[in-house]
């Protein structure tokens, strides 16, 4: 039985294990700061595929036979796949779960996705539903670019509060069984909208959400953010963490060198992404490789995950309206520390 | 802790109570065979506002204020929401949420949604993660159409294999407190696909998911038809009833008078819907009424509902995909005579 802390929070109360995880990133992520973190890259972003969309479904297909090959197990043994991405209905998400043989559940918080998926698959897992959970999520570049914004022909000129959307898979394995760092606790978030109406400033619609749950998790909790080796948003961006802070300043909480975003950290100034990293392949890929290695050789024993995701579609955007965000938080330990 | 049951069923530990459910429809549904049924209609599918997807919107917050109002609690009773609609990035329930002060898990099986938030709801209260759940699910003719088919003002000649989009929303309240019929097993399903193209034949494309689950279902449990008072599918409409009835007899399981759609009862013959319902919203909107009352009266003691889903887009769609279907199914029995 989880235990609930506050108003929004749960302590799970059986160590759910992230046994195994995988990565495949683009060749613009590769070339990035986290190059020696990321083991999967594909050079080609068509996939060998007509279509980027159907060249992102080979991608997350790939990703997953990867994450099962690295734990040593065939689909056969996963009791349920958890996950979403962007594109419309899932499709990346729904097509690749045709191809395996598994219970899937399809999720969706944009950009939030991969913590969202955790937090459902660990809450499940403590329930004694399933003693296998697969989470996976991702995002290509050319397909969320032409989906959500213009088509790629164009070349449109970038906004400089503007984010790029990392071409990226990640998938992970959770047991209550196995070895590998443990999910803790899980924080569900509300939906927020301070009113940003500009899509190209992704970060600063979705700050408020972040600290939003990240504060209802500070004070559900009773922790502060010391008590963490490692904070880490979503894909807020250089712009959207910078509001975070600001934000979590103004709530009492100061976020300093433990904090990161993974938006911010998956590219370098010189890639001319401007703010950074997006995308729900963004988070995902961050934590599936740099956070996942650094937790299993306990550089890391306690952070926070809290992706973030901007609810908006085209049509919300083309009537008028203004871009909700959310954040959803899980709490990993390594399992050997854990209290 | 729920306990497994064979390959994808879990017989929940508690007694899960639906403690409430609400339902709103369009005109067309409030003059279909299930009026009675149907306690709160909107004579104006605009709702007032100037858009379809705002009126979707807008039907979708008053439903859950409804379910608020009859369960005689308020958003602050509230631990989360969970559901999802068809627009893409599932606007209708994100903006939904906006308007709530509660965490929000947004989830995505097309038409499946309904039971595939009932699951996750129940597992998770179950686990003790919440105490009060509220799920939500809805579709409006004008924005699926629009949307997923041709822009309504062309009046497109229609198959007379296809069905019509429901307007209509259905929401429900669990708890693992109060009274009510309760949820007792939940089978998560599998995408599954025939290879059926048309998007006109949705019924044809979600039966083999719908086949697939229930045959698992009655295997995982060792039952059979006859052990349920109803057995109903979401909305495979009148041809995808009947072809559910066939791969099921192949199987060795014969659905008899038990047996209903919801997509086939909604609409009459004289409403020329051709197949029926479909959309979230239809077997939303006739579990949430109609079989909600008749679990309450004691009319039905044990049923089935697994509502079905079509996953693809116009983009997989245009480029050349198949339609995957997936159904997710939950076992509701009336408290005072679950055993």
């Amino acid at each position: 039985m989880a235990k609930r802390l506050g108003k929004q929070t749960y302590a799970l109360e059986k160590p759910i294990h992230i046994i195994s995880t995988a990565t495949i990133v683009g060749e613009k992520e590769k070339n990035g700061p986290l190059k020696a973190y990321f083991e999967h890259c594909t050079e080609d972003d068509m996939m060998g595929e007509k279509t980027f969309e159907k060249a992102e479904r080979k991608m997350m297909e790939s990703c997953i036979d990867l994450v099962l090959e690295k734990a040593h197990i065939t689909e056969q043994d996963i009791d349920l796949l958890i996950g979403g991405d962007l594109l419309n209905q899932l499709v990346t998400m729904n097509y690749s779960a045709r191809s395996l043989n598994v219970p899937f559940l399809g999720v969706y918080g944009a950009c939030s996705t991969m913590s969202e998926s955790l937090a459902i698959a660990a809450c499940l897992l403590d329930a004694g539903v399933g003693e296998i959970i697969t989470c996976a999520t991702g995002s290509h570049f050319s397909t969320a670019e032409r989906q959500f914004r213009t088509p790629l022909e164009l070349g449109n000129q970038r906004q400089t509060y503007s984010q790029w959307t990392v071409t990226g898979m990640g998938s992970c394995i959770l047991s209550c069984k196995g070895k590998g760092p443990c999910v803790r606790m899980v924080t569900f978030g509300k939906v927020t909208d301070y009113g940003i109406k500009d899509i190209a400033n992704m970060g600063a619609a979705m700050a408020p959400a972040a600290m939003d749950t990240l504060y209802t998790f500070f004070q559900d909790t009773k922790t502060e953010p010391k008590d963490y080796d490692l904070i880490l948003s979503g894909d807020l961006g250089k712009l959207g963490s910078d509001i975070l802070k600001d934000l979590m300043r103004e709530k009492g909480y100061i976020l300093e060198e433990n904090y990161e975003d993974c938006g911010h950290m998956i590219y370098s100034a010189s890639q001319k992404t401007f703010q950074g990293g997006s995308g729900t392949g963004c988070s995902a890929s961050v934590f599936c490789s740099y956070v996942y290695k650094k937790l299993c050789n306990k550089q890391f024993k306690k952070i926070i995950f809290m992706a973030t995701g901007a609810l908006m579609s085209t049509v919300t955007n083309q009537q008028g309206d203004s871009i909700p965000g959310i954040a959803h938080l899980v709490v990993i330990e390594n399992s050997s520390v854990a209290k």
